[in-house]
């Protein structure tokens, strides 16, 4: 009868993991439609995208559920503990991040029916949501796998989105000094790159719970923290 | 022996709801704060909420420990499970409106050290904070007294928060293409707003929690979205 128990536990834990692995696959999915409907100025994807975030809030619900259940029934120890409770977090976050391209979606469709934007803008916010897309990728798999080395590279290189987050904000500015008229859509692009931004700190909490969950420690040094825009002084403007 | 651990069960939940009142006091004097050095440009204060929030990163962490014990331990049904589960997800919110607070002091820094701030524009902004500040007492009051309906109510009036965001960026926006040279620290004060505006979000998702807490179903209705600034056309400039 033991046995039984174990094994159903275990059973119980890789449902748990495996609905985790597919809201992480719909999540990397609603990025990446976000993404193209952005760059390819895709009215289409970009309501479609909107429309879908319905089932990755329904998924956190179901994961949370099942996770708190499998706690108080089966009370877990240690790393069974610690992997019963990491979906919680990770559910969280993937649902965060599935708003955040929600939000994306819903600006594109506002930017594109009225405005032309700006080239080279709509590049650099391109490259740095691919670089958000990739950190999930390799996050997701770092949970896959109990992979903490990867966790952690995942979580050291966030800084590297925040300094692109920094410069495109830069860009943004000195573009709506130059040309007034183009505060309006800007102002849009401006919100688009802060939610990239935080994407990248989601999957950095991600990063955080895996090496947690793995390793059972906090990973304690402070977080990587490269977005300077909230403290350093903005262009003073020359018109 | 039974009543012993029955009274000592209900000693744990009542020591961790004490830990999210604790906890909720912390965040509301952090934003108290935040809101005050932005308002009188005090900068000391402003350090101050920067560096307190650290505290409120600690307690999440404890708070998640012991619930999860709690869990594990006790094998909680009902309305004890939810009792030992809430406080984990206030606690997340918790943290979050910390963090955006701590963000608001960041740029309170920034933009008071170099710029002239319009002193109309920080003053819908301050009331708008003083509206989140409300927001997350009258939550917290619920949480304390268990009172559904006081959840309700302010899970209701979200919506007025997002309505003061939406006048707050469209008067920042016109602002901006009146006097580019305001663009820098108007971006700032955009920013400010939209942490606020996240606050008040925080409040609601705490308001929902609370009446799942008390009544173990959910909100089910669409939660109230009264954020129209990434759907709505901007101003189209005239200059």
């Amino acid at each position: 009868l033991t046995e039984h128990i174990v094994k159903s536990f275990e059973e119980e834990l890789e449902q748990l993991s495996m609905n985790v692995s597919k809201m992480g696959g719909l999540a990397e999915a609603q990025l990446q439609a976000a993404i193209d409907s952005f760059t390819r100025r895709d009215l289409q994807l970009a309501d479609q995208t909107i429309h879908q975030d319905q089932v990755l809030d329904d998924l956190e619900l179901l994961i949370e559920a099942s996770a708190v259940q499998l706690i108080a029934l089966r009370q877990p120890m240690a790393l069974d503990l610690r992997e019963a409770m990491s979906p919680i977090k990770i559910a969280a976050d993937l649902e965060r991040i599935g708003d955040l391209a929600k939000n994306i979606s819903k600006r594109t469709l506002v930017m594109f029916d009225d405005y032309d934007t700006p080239a080279r803008l709509v590049q650099g916010l391109t490259r740095m949501g691919k670089l958000a897309l990739g950190q999930l990728k390799l996050v997701l798999d770092a949970y896959t796998s109990r992979d903490e080395a990867l966790a952690r590279k995942v979580w050291a290189s966030d800084e590297e989105i925040d300094e692109m987050y920094n410069s495109v904000f830069r860009e943004l500015l000195t573009y709506m000094m130059e040309d007034p008229r183009k505060i309006g859509v800007c102002t849009h692009l401006l919100f688009v790159a802060k939610n990239i931004e935080r994407i990248g700190d989601h999957a950095t909490n991600i990063a955080e719970t895996v090496s947690y969950l793995v390793t059972g420690h906090r990973l304690i040094e402070e977080r990587p923290k490269g977005d300077k825009t909230s403290t350093t002084p903005v262009p003073a403007g020359s018109n």
